[in-house]
C-alpha cells in the first residue's frame, strides 16, 4: 500500500501515521517529494486489518499496490484448478457447455429438454427450482418438486445437475439434489449465503454481480474459499452499463483477466448476457475463443409456452445441436476440444 | 403493453398473438402500420402473468405502458404515506436525520456519539452490528453484543435504533433490538430477506442496489409491502457509475422521481454515496433542497481509531452539529423543518 | 507518480527503469516491498514527458499521485476565480441565472421569452443558433439569422447571451454576437474546438462529457487555459448511467468536488441533466444547495409548439418565475443571493 | 411511434393531440385502455420532423417503435456492404487487419512496423499523425511529415494507410495522403466532420463514442451516408463502464448486433478496448468469432521507447505473427479467412 498525504501535510501528521502503521508490525517508508510526501508500506499489509487511514489527519488517500484477494490468486496457485462434478472435470482441455431452460416447469419438459442437449453432447443439465423474480408477482419457481424433476432427468441422460440456491437455509436441500450450485447475480455479495456454500464443499458456480468488479466478483469467490472449499467456478453473465439494446452487456474482457488474475475456472452465460437468442450463439463462440472453459445456455423446446420470459433467450434445440457442431471447430482452432 | 412485431410478421404469426394474448382474458388491438404491425394490449395486464411473448414467432419487442410495482405506486395511493418508529415519523413536514458511526464497536464509543448526536438533533442512532464487507478478512461486525450497545444508546439517549440485518435468519434477533431494520444495497434484491423483514411488519429503510434502476428499486419494496408491511422508507445511497473520484455517484434525482412515482418515504445517504467527508454536507443540503424527507449520515468522535475504513466518510461530531445548524435554515426556505 | 514492478521483476529491469526515469531529469527512489518493488518519481513529472513506463519490461503498472491539469487546479490558484460577461460577475456570492429556449425559432419568440426570464431575474438569455443533433434529419438550428435575433434580444432587455459554437470555424463568426461561448458535451474533448476559444478570450461555458471523468474535464479545461483564456466556466449537465428514467443522471456530486479541486465556477443545468420538467425546480434548488455558482435552464413560452423535441424539458415562464422566487430563499439560506 | 398519455389526460387533451399529429400528414390511431390512452401513429414518421409532442399537454412520453437511422439499416439495404480501399475489399469473406503504432514517430519507425506487419498479413498501416490527448500537455502528432511518412510505407510496402483526421478543416489535407480516414471516439458526434468526410467520398472507420450507445453510432454513420458516402466501416473500441481493470470495456456483443441492424462492415479495436497488451490476442481471437470483419491493432517494435503511453497495449512484432497464425485457424472455424 503506498500513503499519499496532502501536499501541506505537517512533519507531525506524516510522523502520526508512520507510528500507527508501524505500530501494527509493518515498515512505514516515507519518500520526500516536491509537492507531497508518499508513504510506503513494507511487510504483511493483513496487520493492517481494517485500521482507517485514509480518515487519519494529513493523509490525502492511500493506494493498493497488491490485490486483496489471496486464495483465488495466481500467486497462491499457479496451475489452472479443475473442479470435478457428476464425473466431469470443469477447467480443463475439455470445454464444458451446461444447458436447460430457465425454469423447470414440469417433468415432461425438464427430460424432454435433457434428452436433447445431452445427444447433442452437453454434460449438465440447468433449471431453476427457486427463481429469483424482480417483481414479487412473477413465477418464482417450483421448489422441491422441480429439484426431484432434475434428479430424474440426470438419472434418465447421465447430465449432471446445476441449479441456484437463493438463500443460506436452502444450501442444504439444494445440496442433496444438485451437483453443482448456481449462486446468481443478485447473491454476488450474499456472504451468508457465500459461506454457507463455500462450508457444504460442493461445486459452485458463481456468477459475476451485475455491477461487481472483477476484484469483487473474486472478493466474493474468496469468501467461499475461505471457508474450504475450493470448487469454485466463476461465471460473466453480462454487466450494466449504459447500452440498452442488449438486456446486459456481457463482458468477454472477463475470460482473459481472471485467467490472468486468477487460477479458477470460468464459463460464459451468453444467454443472460445478450437476452436476445439470435446474439447467443455468436458471443458463446467468441466466449470460446477469449479462453472461457465452457458455457450456461439457455434452451427450451417450446420457449412459446415456457413460464418465463426469458424464452426469448432460450435456444431452440436445433439451434443449440448446429451452436456445438460450431464450437467444435473453434474449440479446435485453439487446442482445445468439446 | 404494446406488442411491437417484426417488419415482415406474416398475418398468421399475427394472429397467433392476439389468440394467445386473448386468452389470457385481455383484449387485443392490432393497429396496422405501414412497415409493421403494433397490438396494444387492453385490460388487467397481470392476467398475462409471465406469458413469454417476446419470443413468440414474429414478435419484435414488447414495450411496457405502466409500471410493474403497484402498491409502491402513486396510483395506488395519492398521498404521501408516513412511517413512524420509537415515536417518530418519517415522511411528514419535519424531516429526520439518523446518525453514528458505520460500526458498533464498543459501549462507550455508541454512547458517546449517541450523545452528540441527540444534542445537535438527531433522532436515531445508526451503527452497524452486522457489517457486509467486500472481503472475508474484513471486520464482520459484534454482532448480538452490538445489538446490546444500541439498545443501551437508545436508553441513554431516547433516541430510536436503526441497524442492518443482512440474512433471513437474523430478522428475528435484529427485530428484537432496532426501531428499524436497514436493509443494504447488496441486499436489495436479496428476496428471503425483502419477504421476511416484509412479514415482521417493523418499519424498514431499503437502501438502492448499487447497479438498481429506480423501477427495480421499487420492485423491491413491492416484495416488503406484499407482505403486508407499509412501512418502507427508501434510502438514495449512491449509484456505480464510470466516476472514479467518488466513491459512489450520489444520484439526488432519485428524491424527486421518488416523489412522483411514490408515495414512500425517501430518505439520502450522502456518506455513502460520495465517500469523502468533505462532500458530505454540502449534498446533503442538496438532498434536503432536493426534497428528502430526511438523511442518513455516519458521525463518528475518534474516526483516526474506528474498526472500519469508513472513518474516512464520517463526519466529526462538531460538524456534523454545524450541518444540522445549515439545514435548519435550507429546510426552513422549502417550507419544511429540522 | 509511483511504478509498481511485478512480483518477479528482476534486478536489472528495476535498475533499467531506474535509468530510464532519471535520465528525464527527475529521481527514482525504489522502495523493496516483500512481495515487490516500487518506485517512486520525485521531481517535475511533466519532465517525463508521455515516456510509456507502463510498458517497460517488468512494469506492472503506474499510478498518478497528483493530478494532470495544472492552471485548473486550487494548488495553481487558491482564491475562486470570477469571470465577467456582459457586465456580470460570475462565480462570486451573487448567483447567476441563464436561461432561454433551447433552440432560437424566430425573433418574436426570443424576445418575448428573453423579456419574461428578464423580468424573473435571469441575467443571461440562452439559445441555439448552432444545434448538435443526434440524428442528420432533425432541425439543424438557423445559424448566423438566429444570433442576430439573440443580439436583438440583448439590446432589448439588455441580457447577456450565451450560444453554442459546434466548429472551430465557426469561432470568429459566433464570437461577433455572443458574451459567452457554450461547448456543448459532445465538445468537450473536441480538441481544435477548446484551442481555438482559448485563443479567443471570450468566457466560455464548458459542459461535462456525457461520459466525462471530473479530471478529464478538467483536462479539457486545461486546453482552453493554456492558451491563455482565463474565462472558462464549468457546467454540470448530467452524465450516461444505466439508470434509464432520467435522460441523464445529474452528477451534482461533481459541484463540491470542483470547489475543491480548481478554482474555476461551476452552473448547473438541470434541463439536459434530468431531461423531464417537473424535476428542474428540485434539481436546480440541490444544485444551488449544493455550491453552485449558478444555473443553465431552458424556458419556453410555448413549448407545444418549439421546434425541437427539447420542449419537453423547459419551464414556462410561471414556473421559472416561481423557481426564482424559490432560489432567493434557497440562496439566503447558504449565505449568497439571487 | 407510440405515444402514450397520461392516466388521467382529459379527451381534450386527447384530441389536440390528435389533431397536432394529423396536421403533419400521419394517421393517429388511439386506443382506450382502461387505465390510460395510447395513441399509435401510423405513416411515415419523419413528417412529425422534431415535433416537440412529449411537451404536449397531457403526454406522459412517447416510444419510438422504428428505428431512427434509415441508409444505413438492413431494411435499407438487405446484403452486407463492401468498401473498397487501396485494392483491399472490406465486408466480404476475408477478414482485413489493419496495423501500426499509436502514433507515426519518425520514417524509421514506420518503416520498420509496416514491413513487419506486411510480412504477417496485414492490409493497411495505421499511425497517428494528429493525435486526440486527452491533456494539452502530451504528445500532438507531427501533422503532416508524418502523413508522409506514412505515404512512404505504402510505397514501400504496398500497404493502404488509415489514419486518423480531428477536424473539418484537415478532411482535405489527409484525405491527399490516407486511403482511409479514421475518426475517433471522441468525434464520433462531432457533426461537422461527419459531413465533411461525408462529402470526401472515401472510406471512413467511424470509431463507436465511448459512451455512444448503438443506435448513437449509427446515426453518426448516418451523417456521413446522408452526404452521399457509402463507404462507413464501423469500429468497436470500447465502451465505458464501472469496470476499471480494463482500460475501456470492449463491447463484442455490437458486432452480431450491428450485423443485425445494418448492412455496414465493422471491424474490432481490441488494443484500444482493453487497454492490455496481454488481452489484445485473445480479445482479437474473440472479435473474429463474433463475426467481425477485420481488426484494427497497435504493433510496435519498440513500445518502451515510444513516444506516446500507448505502447503498453502494443503488441510485439513477433506478438502480432502469431496472431495472425491462430486468426487463420479462428477464421476456418467460421467459414471465413485471413
Amino acid at each position: 500500500m503506498v500513503i499519499i498525504m496532502e501536499p501541506g501535510a505537517s512533519q507531525e501528521q506524516i510522523d502520526h501515521v508512520i507510528k500507527r502503521i508501524e505500530s501494527a508490525g509493518v515498515k512505514a517508508q516515507p519518500s520526500l517529494g516536491e509537492e507531497r510526501t508518499v508513504i510506503g508500506v513494507i511487510g504483511d499489509k493483513t496487520k493492517l486489518g481494517d485500521m482507517p487511514i485514509e480518515s487519519m489527519s494529513g493523509v490525502e488517500r492511500t493506494m493498493p499496490i497488491s490485490a486483496p484477494f489471496k486464495l483465488a490468486s495466481r500467486q497462491f496457485r499457479g496451475e489452472p484448478t479443475t473442479v470435478e462434478a457428476n464425473g466431469t472435470k470443469i477447467g480443463g482441455k475439455k470445454l464444458i457447455v451446461m444447458a436447460g431452460p430457465c425454469a423447470v416447469e414440469n417433468n415432461e419438459q425438464i427430460i424432454t429438454i435433457a434428452k436433447e442437449i445431452a445427444k447433442s453432447g452437453a454434460t449438465f443439465i440447468r433449471g431453476g427450482a427457486f427463481k429469483p423474480r424482480t417483481g414479487p408477482y412473477n413465477f418464482q419457481g417450483h421448489g422441491e418438486p422441480a429439484l426431484r424433476m432434475l434428479a430424474e432427468a440426470r438419472r434418465v441422460t447421465g447430465l449432471g445437475i446445476i441449479t441456484e440456491v437463493m438463500t443460506p437455509h436452502d444450501v442444504e436441500l439444494v445440496g442433496r439434489y444438485t451437483d453443482i450450485f448456481q449462486l446468481g447475480t443478485r447473491n454476488m455479495q450474499n456472504f451468508y449465503l457465500l459461506r454457507e456454500v463455500g462450508r457444504s464443499g460442493k461445486p459452485v458456480v458463481l456468477k459475476r454481480g451485475l455491477a461487481a468488479t472483477i476484484e469483487e466478483w473474486l472478493l466474493a469467490a474468496e469468501y467461499i474459499l475461505a471457508e474450504g472449499n475450493p470448487n469454485v467456478i466463476l461465471c460473466e453473465r453480462g454487466i450494466r452499463t449504459f447500452e440498452t439494446h442488449t438486456r446486459n452487456t456481457l463482458d468477454l474482457n472477463a475470460v482473459p483477466v481472471i485467467k490472468e488474475l486468477s487460477h479458477l475456472p470460468i464459463v460464459v452465460d451468453p444467454s443472460h448476457g445478450t437476452g436476445i437468442r439470435s446474439l447467443v450463439s455468436p458471443m458463446s463462440k467468441a466466449a470460446i475463443a477469449a479462453g472461457a472453459d465452457g458455457l450456461l445456455l439457455e434452451v427450451h423446446h417450446d420457449p412459446d409456452n415456457s413460464m418465463t420470459g426469458d424464452g426469448v433467450q432460450s435456444l431452440f434445440p436445433a439451434q443449440f445441436d448446429q451452436l456445438m457442431i460450431d464450437l467444435k471447430s473453434i474449440a479446435g482452432a485453439i487446442g482445445r476440444e468439446v
